[in-house]
């Protein structure tokens, strides 16, 4: 039988996991560090819940199928839907401004190209309450917070900042009705992604005449914010609160990492404001993470409004950035001791010895099936533990085993009683002393 | 539109998912105690590496569904079928006997009962590569070692342990035929579940005459490890096992948790020596956790043997049972400081003093949208931070900021360059005097 996982899904080996652990316990610290709480969703969801109001290409997308009693369901392609639910289900009995995070598995059928599989883990992390845009910074500021502490500076990402509000107003300034503006959005989110021709023929499919597509594309032009705000008119919301940001973000200490780029509008259709995503400097990834305010997607699932802002932040594309610049966790959770044995009939003594270490808080490793100094030092190397206690026939008459340090391969002789001891001591000196 | 997750899957509001994370690390801890390395596998398997092998009633309750490109696949019912797969494919390069665990949701549809779900996260832990039984009580002793790390005495639960060894000399001494032996351990797994007339006709399907199925439920009486090493050849390996098992458990401090079950079968097809399960004392729950040997799935998928042993333990049962007991984690991941201000206007200033106290590492919540004495201190209250820093005009004019002590009420003026100074000493007067 072939004994490969699902086309697009990963194995994660332990190798593999202790890069994963390594992330997720980053984003978690940061997270709390910022005040978030944790929840989580089902990744199996109703699938009307998931189509509505996400944008046709993730629909195109979604895992569906029908369970055993006819009920439409999907493997989640984002969260936010599944949060909306929850938030909605609880308004009353929830504290807002909601300060919420899940690091969730969401899939999605598309073709594969690189940073791109069928599933990732995706750190969502959002403020349900609050439409200030010192809520923007915060959940910006908890992003760049987490870059930094994966090892990442201003040098190495930028979060790129656009403005749906900016884009629309200047959509406005050229013309174009309400009710197309979304459906252009949508289409100067593909810039990048397909040529500026293909670019054209769908604003054509979007109904924009050529001469004014021309026009829509000039908005690429646009520079820095000064540029824009002189396409739009001078007491424009979207550009104060653009400028506030940039404030704000001098304060949080944050403002090196952010820069105004008009072309970041996001593919997701409920996006209202400001909107982000951070790309490695030279741009040969795709975006690490992406978010934005949704202030009307409550409304839209026919809820009382509730303004909301959040991102999320993909587990593929920041190991292939993070492995471009060499930074990787050091080690992994180690084992302190391996417990083994020269003879099998000594397992007895040894898991003994295993079991009064491991109540003390070691990690143990037993050396099963490794019996023998050669194997069983064999083992201990491949596992990388620190010490090996072992038990031979020749000590354990005079009630004794032997404590090896695997470094120095220096080795001491020890009372079965002291063997705790002797490790405690053993390993503190082999660490404060380092 | 509805807001419940679809039929039997849970959502995990702040509150619950304190309860998971508590469970996540004590699982995680306690494997890592004993030397385990942690991987995971997709949710999302072939199908036909889990039907394969796993017995039917398991098989009729999975997931299934077709992708876009017509593949058969289906969202795991259990772990084990992945863990053989990555194993298989990296047999070469895997250090052995491989020590692994995972935590990964696994789905059933099943009917909805008590301590049953749709969807549960189990805890799974393995060892491959190894056959010596000190192999079976090192999983074993990983087990009890969590149980205890939860809260449980040997008083609150117990570790049943029976044998397929034993229970198929049993019956090949009652004259049942190999060849039957395993629809027979699959019908007698239901005991309990079933009335006995309702077993009495499962073995009468399994091709059993009366007489012989009443003397096969005869096996249910036996009370002891020695009454059943009466009913078995005097060289019964079966036994031998079973004896050298509750040896190493007393060396290992075990054997208090441990007790011999002759009708522990398990359910699933592919156990083959020692099988357990762990109960409530009082059995008001369904199994705790449940594992035992499978010493030839390997082979049965076409591969060159491997012996393994391993358990799964789901979250939803030992919450119910710990809940009972009236055990749970103490507090979450608290607010140390949440910064607020009286006039939106400070918010520059009160980001510049969150970020500085975050840079620090300490947990900061911002009362964002709580402007004011009375909303800033029962939004503080409601997220149960410790302390509160806040700017209010008057005191901002002279450089400073107040720090708050909520459990004391007790406020300090402190100039802003020194906030992060006087929240540590705070803090730390705070646990290091209590």
């Amino acid at each position: 039988m072939s004994f490969q996982a699902p086309r697009g899904m990963r194995d994660f080996y332990p190798e593999d996991m202790i890069w994963r652990t390594w992330l997720f316990d980053t984003w978690t610290a940061t997270a709390r560090r910022h005040g978030f709480e944790q929840y989580d969703a089902p990744v199996v969801e109703h699938l009307d819940l998931l189509t509505r109001k996400a944008g046709e290409e993730i629909v195109d997308q979604i895992y569906a199928f029908e369970d055993k009693s006819g009920r439409q369901l999907a493997l989640r392609p984002e969260v936010t839907p599944s949060l909306v639910r929850l938030v909605a289900a609880r308004r009353t009995q929830i504290v807002l401004p909601a300060k919420w995070f899940t690091i969730a598995q969401c899939f999605r059928y598309e073709r594969m190209s690189k940073g791109r599989k069928r599933e990732h883990f995706q750190w969502n992390l959002d403020i349900i309450g609050a439409a200030d845009i010192t809520t923007d910074l915060e959940v910006m500021a908890t992003a760049v917070d987490a870059l930094r502490a994966l090892g990442l500076s201003a040098e190495d990402v930028s979060l790129r900042i656009g403005s749906r509000k900016l884009v629309a107003a200047m959509l406005t300034a050229l013309g174009v009705p309400d009710d197309q503006q979304l459906g252009v959005l949508m289409v100067l989110d593909k810039r990048g992604k397909v040529s500026d021709e293909v670019l054209a023929e769908m604003l054509r499919d979007a109904g924009i005449a050529a001469d004014l597509a021309a026009r829509i594309m000039g908005i690429f032009e646009v520079s820095s914010l000064d540029d824009a705000a002189r396409q739009v008119p001078a007491d424009s919301p979207a550009v104060a609160e653009l400028r506030q940001l940039f404030t704000l973000a001098e304060k949080a200490g944050v403002a090196s990492f952010l820069a105004f780029d008009i072309a970041v509008v996001r593919g997701l259709a409920y996006y209202t404001g400001i909107v982000f995503e951070a790309f490695d400097a030279r741009r040969q990834f795709r975006a690490i993470l992406g978010g934005g305010r949704y202030d009307r997607l409550f409304e839209s699932l026919g809820e009382p409004p509730l303004p909301a802002v959040g991102f999320g932040f993909g587990d593929v594309v920041i190991r292939e950035v993070l492995e471009a610049k060499g930074l990787s966790p050091q080690g992994g959770p180690g084992v302190d001791v391996c417990v083994g044995v020269f003879e099998a009939a000594n397992w007895p003594e040894a898991m003994e010895v295993a079991s009064d270490l491991r109540r003390e808080g070691f990690c143990v490793d037993l050396a099963l099936g490794a019996e023998g100094p050669k194997s069983l030092f064999k083992y201990a190397d491949r596992r990388a533990a620190r010490r090996v206690v072992f038990l031979a026939p020749e000590e354990l008459k005079s009630g004794s085993a032997v404590l090896r340090d695997m470094s120095t391969r220096s080795q001491e002789t020890v009372a079965l009683g002291d063997v705790v001891t002797a490790v405690r001591r053993s390993l503190a000196g082999g660490i404060g002393s380092a």
